[in-house]
């Protein structure tokens, strides 16, 4: 029988989180305080995180411990299982060795779960009852609303508009863990009502429902505010994907010469390729590093990397990032996940440092590769992920057409199960691509202030 | 760290299925020719399976080999995972000890591929080129698609009207499959216009489509049909489940004293339990086996030990099983893989020797029981499966109450991810009990054939 599936012991959990940022050749830009625009310290974001967090998000350690009751959360799901997609392989009909590291099998259905649980730890541990944030397309809402189950917090979740009246589901599951949920722009904050006044009948953005979130935990000392991506503490907790996979990719006795995973806010990414990229550095491994954005919010590829504001709002510190411009409302596409102005910090560094590419790709070429893998696969996966699976598909016909030998490994950030209405868009003919609106983003990015 | 999920690898995918007539103290009746009464033979079923699923059915071979292909598929999510519910015994303040042997692993959802694959696979190498089907909560339909999809079959399947317009995020996974799904009754059948000629608006049932599904076999010699549950080729597939539990309770180094499992059709409880029901017989345990069904279509605890059809239009043989009467229509609970009429006869009949016993849960208690577990355990269950929940928990009350050391094992036979709509329902309290309708459970008895 051929090994299709790589598990490790639950005693191989990592121990600890890697923290690239001890490896790096050049440090980060710092963020700057959105009144004074000067570089902010642990103090400033104090309201909003419990310490430990704040101290994770500016260390330098190259390994932080994960806390035994964190990984005994993780026992559940973890080490999460790698694939070797042998029928997709024959369906391409290439040379080519295909991986993917499967994280829909958390019981929230996507990575998110990687980093909610520590969230939700250490602010129990920090005395917070309550915990706010946003979710777009509801993986994050979803899975902090249960971390937040385990660990006795309240959960308040800020849902975009859109996504709260398509995606009922969702939004049923997060009450279902006990969590409170609103559409976002609502009238019960300032940023929220500023929102309504002007555009009465908004969808929403990730951008809004990040500021109406931050919002409520910077008014409430109760009350912390969680985020999904985009933060150091978040892309570090999901290290411990690419800490299995180089594990994993250990027992299949192969070595990947090509990573992909989509780019949203870029955690997902992050957490398969920084632990790869710390061996690049170190020169014990030389894969290629990409990532794949949706053509309609191509932040790495089409955007600018400068100062921008993680909001829309202004709440946020700005941080250095490839932007599309914080007041940029992305087209409307399927993979709500990607649909965000900017892009992690650190993400953003490593592709300034020239050790990642990016590439962008399609909706329609998204699903198509989506349904396509389903069907040699059996798993459906989220509309987001689809966007990596495009580029693996497109890697391996490159091989194919080359003839050559090629290991491909790809992340696979979760499954689809609440996204079906896209692909019964899809299948009905009822979806188009979308370039992305060079105008409006010009428009984005001439109000920035100007800092580098 | 404590231990909470026990693995097998990929190595230990049982090499054969069990199949517990081989130790049976007593035969099982025959099934019976619905035309001449008269019990049928291998030949009368060719119209519809492929030959080696027949044998199967009537098979007295107590091991009966997988084939390598069925368990390559298998090796996608086999060995399926055995939790520890730590978090669920302490939400309980219980000192039972909780488990559960998780089948929502697998692709489609639910344990159902573990017989979808090798029916496809068998069909395959027969020749088949189709085949029909019939789906009502759409966990079997859903199954049935995907494995069509990996042996490059057509896959055509019934699904009951009242699904099929609930739940179009069922439907919609079965088309990513690329399986072709039309809801019963149909004007494409004989069964389905003579039914919406009496009842235009009819909302469908099991017992209906399986009807249709028959029908479109029997007159098409490239489609064969397939079935889901009841029959003893369904159960003997199922059994990987319970002999993977086996080697995973003793890795845990403990042994079950009560194990349980919903039933509707039977296959999923069957599958857990046949296998420890094979060491009870042996006197290598002593486990106490209790099915759980809804209290609004109780076969085993209110239905009759009789010959009955499998189906509404009583195109299927009659077989001797536990029955709430073929034409009896049961009430419109959410569990709709639990709404049928009757029992696998393999179930009923180790229900009629003694070895089982059978218990019932309202419609509110299992979902009350779902959300507990959920929220303790981060799976949202099934709204079947909520029923094996419900009567897991009561059994650990009964053992908080006693003060008593106990382990209890229980399936859980799928997630509940395109189910949200009866949780949003029974959340806005919209959803009530139902009692088993007593009247009407007696008429459709009193139309049965007296065949003992």
């Amino acid at each position: 029988m051929e090994t299709i599936q790589y598990n490790l012991p639950q005693t191989r959990i990592p121990q600890a989180w890697y923290n690239i940022a001890a490896d790096l050749p050049k440090p980060m830009a710092p963020p700057l305080h959105p009144g004074t625009l000067q570089p902010i310290g642990p103090d400033d974001l104090a309201p909003l995180f419990p310490m430990a967090l704040i101290l994770q998000e500016i260390s330098q350690e190259r390994e932080i411990e994960i806390p035994g009751p964190v990984r005994q959360v993780y026992a559940q799901w973890r080490p999460a299982p790698l694939f070797r997609a042998r029928r997709l392989e024959q369906a391409l009909d290439t040379p080519a060795r295909i991986y993917y590291k499967y994280e829909g099998v958390s019981p929230a259905g996507s990575h998110k779960p990687n980093t909610a649980v520590p969230q939700a730890y250490y602010n129990k541990m920090a005395g917070t009852k309550r915990l706010s944030t946003e979710t777009g397309a509801g993986q994050w809402g979803s899975s902090l609303a249960m971390a937040c189950a385990f660990f006795g917090l309240e959960c308040k979740v800020f849902m975009v508009r859109v996504s709260y009246d398509q995606k009922p589901y969702r939004r049923a599951m997060m009450e279902t863990f006990g969590a409170s949920v609103t559409a976002s722009p609502s009238i019960e904050t300032e940023s929220g009502r500023a929102i309504l006044s002007q555009h009465p009948d908004s969808n929403g953005s990730l951008g809004i429902a990040i500021s109406e979130a931050v919002e409520v935990a910077a008014k409430d000392p109760d009350t912390k505010y969680a985020l999904g991506s985009v933060l150091n503490h978040v892309l570090l907790h999901q290290t411990v994907i690419g800490l299995e996979t180089i594990e994993q990719m250990a027992l299949a006795d192969d070595e990947p010469d090509v990573i992909l995973g989509c780019t949203g806010g870029g955690s997902n990414f992050a957490g398969l390729v920084m632990p790869y990229l710390g061996r690049n550095l170190k020169g014990l491994s030389h894969a290629r590093v990409i990532a794949v954005e949706p053509s309609a919010c191509p932040s790495l590829t089409k955007g600018r990397f400068t100062y921008d504001f993680g909001d829309t709002g202004h709440l946020t510190p700005l941080v250095k990032m490839h932007t599309l411009g914080s007041t940029f409302m992305p087209p409307g596409i399927h993979a709500g996940g990607l649909r965000y102005h900017g892009m992690a910090p650190l993400v953003s560094h490593v592709m300034d440092l020239g050790l990642i590419e990016a590439t962008s790709v399609q909706q329609l070429d998204a699903f198509a590769a989506g349904i396509q893998f389903a069907r040699a696969e059996g798993i459906i996966p989220a509309p987001e992920s689809n966007h990596a699976i495009a580029g693996a598909i497109r890697e391996a016909l490159v091989a194919k057409q080359e003839g050559k030998q090629k290991t491909i490994l790809f992340g696979l950030s979760g499954h689809g199960h609440f996204d079906m209405q896209s692909y019964i868009a899809y299948q009905a003919g009822q979806l188009e691509n979308y370039d992305y609106p060079e105008e409006e983003v010009a428009m984005a990015l001439a109000g920035l202030p100007s800092l580098g």
